[in-house]
């Protein structure tokens, strides 16, 4: 599919889903949209990223596009209204619109209509099925390896070490996909569902749909988790996609040193083994799983304490660890999680 | 509040919601509504209720009423057409309608004209409100004692059991509430939140403003749980009200003699000292609460099996126990819970 991506005065370190798209999406990004940086090239910025040029506007991109994917979510998810006359522009020439936004675009009359009037597709990827039901409990069966990504907290790498698992994976000539459940991960793998944004009553069920469908697929599934089992807020959303995946192996992400659960400071995080326990005891009356491998979040240490982190991690699970994005995903993770 | 309650050709089998509110609302229940039944009175159906009249229609009911209650929810939550006259006559008499159905009384169009016209109030309680937002941890700060219900499964009588643990603490004189998190708990407390229709990002959060809210006004607080938190379906639901709520003590609900989850046979129940672990285990990091009490429903049991199974689950939990309905809720299990 080619695309190009939406990031207005956010690249790169306010625009995670345009990085995530580079980095792990299956696209193929002809421009990316920022006006502060426009001449530049994507690589210039982030050097491990694809060469993709950087424009001003829509108007700058001559290639014939499939979509344009909004590649940033402000705090709130708000739709800003610099970005309107690039979106009008896609749907005028026929392209799909896709957004991860809590604004949904379907919903604004002029967007709908350019979208009638040209064959185009508004796609708002936090806007759930109308279809969804609850788990009937078959993940379990499917014809497919799952291995599940969980966390310590929110923000701890979960779906970053999904991607890094599937493309180890890949590397190694396995068929692997992400399931993701996060609009970030949705975004990248263009498919999925904001499991958040599911009433709860249908969390678990709208995982098992994932799971099932994809195992038609695939060979191997990495399924994105979010949240924590033991976050204060977002517990339910955690365990639903557990119960829901019904994974046979856990990955369990933590970020080196963090021992407080981010913005409630109050609540500290259980140390590693315990918490790895907790998944584990969570997981077993449904479809027992273990933690077989470690995933830290090293980007705050030096390189020899970045190691360091690594190890004792590893220690602390008794699996093998490492930091994907700093270490790569290598054999004995790999090995432990297949 | 004045009310007649609507369970047409359902009472009293298929009328949970009109049994529960004769049974532990502070309604004053002046008819109940069954075609099937009309001319009896409601104790000679279930002879430990109130001795209401049932009558056929609302055109029978002479007293100036509050509201009419739907008090009977059918698979699939969808309006029944035979309810229309009477809900049709309520408001045409100003009265306020209340249900817990899927199809939203308000988004009946004729139904909402007629509201509008005599100033009658649709209240859909399973609707939830449009300002929730993500849990803050507050819960364990309030000045009350809280208490939550959890099961081993769905329909263990977690329900039951905070209105009954509310009753016996009523009786001691203390100033006890149940929060409800279901729909006929909401339908009987006549205020709460359905948390399985909350959206899961916001599932805890809702939890939380409930007892937050609650604990302003009274003393003790026993918070409805719902589903089971090892249940491969709704156990998100149940993670979220347990960390929402961030009891100080928990009860666990079973049905004696049940070993696998209900609609979903293939996955066993653990048992109960074990699945009280469970409980603990994941309320631990958040707020600890210990499982201090148990509650048994024995109906499928003769008298002395049901006293068996009573001790027993008590010895399993190492921790007091009875059946509420059968048995009451004595000092030993109330004593345990305060």
């Amino acid at each position: 599919m080619q695309v190009a991506v939406l990031a207005h005065e956010s690249f790169p370190d306010r625009a995670k889903t345009a990085v995530g798209i580079l980095r792990y999406g299956d696209h193929d990004v002809r421009a990316l949209l920022d006006r502060d940086t426009a001449g530049d090239r994507v690589s210039d910025h982030v050097p491990d990223l694809p060469d993709v040029p950087i424009v001003a506007s829509l108007d700058d991109v001559e290639d014939d596009l499939d979509a344009l994917i909004v590649g940033v979510a402000p705090i709130g998810g708000a739709f800003d209204p610099s970005w309107r006359d690039d979106v009008r522009r896609a749907l005028e020439r026929g392209y799909d619109v896709i957004a991860g936004l809590h604004d949904f675009l379907a919903d604004d009359e002029e967007f709908a209509a350019l979208a009638a009037e040209h064959g185009a597709e508004l796609q708002d990827v936090r806007r759930p099925p109308d279809d969804l039901s609850v788990s009937e409990g078959r993940a379990g069966d499917v014809d497919a390896r799952v291995v599940h990504t969980v966390g310590t907290d929110c923000s701890t790498g979960k779906m970053t070490a999904a991607f890094e698992v599937r493309d180890a994976a890949r590397e190694r000539g396995i068929d692997a996909a992400v399931v993701p459940t996060g609009q970030t991960g949705v975004m990248i793998a263009g498919w999925g569902m904001v499991v958040d944004r599911v009433i709860s009553d249908f969390a678990a069920g709208a995982v098992e749909r994932m799971v099932v469908d994809a195992a038609e697929d695939h060979d191997l599934l990495v399924v994105e988790g979010q949240g924590a089992i033991a976050h204060p807020a977002y517990s339910g959303v955690t365990t639903s996609i557990l119960h829901g995946a019904m994974p046979d192996a856990l990955v369990l992400c933590h970020v080196a040193g963090q021992e407080t659960v981010h913005g409630y400071e109050s609540f500290e995080i259980p140390d590693p083994a315990s918490y790895a326990t907790l998944y584990e005891a969570m997981a077993a009356p449904v479809r027992p799983a273990d933690v077989l491998a470690g995933m830290v979040n090293t980007s705050g240490l030096d390189e020899g304490p970045a190691h360091e982190a690594v190890e004792s991690f590893a220690d602390e699970l008794a699996a093998p660890a490492t930091d994907p994005v700093r270490f790569g995903v290598d054999d004995a993770v790999l090995d432990a999680l297949l």
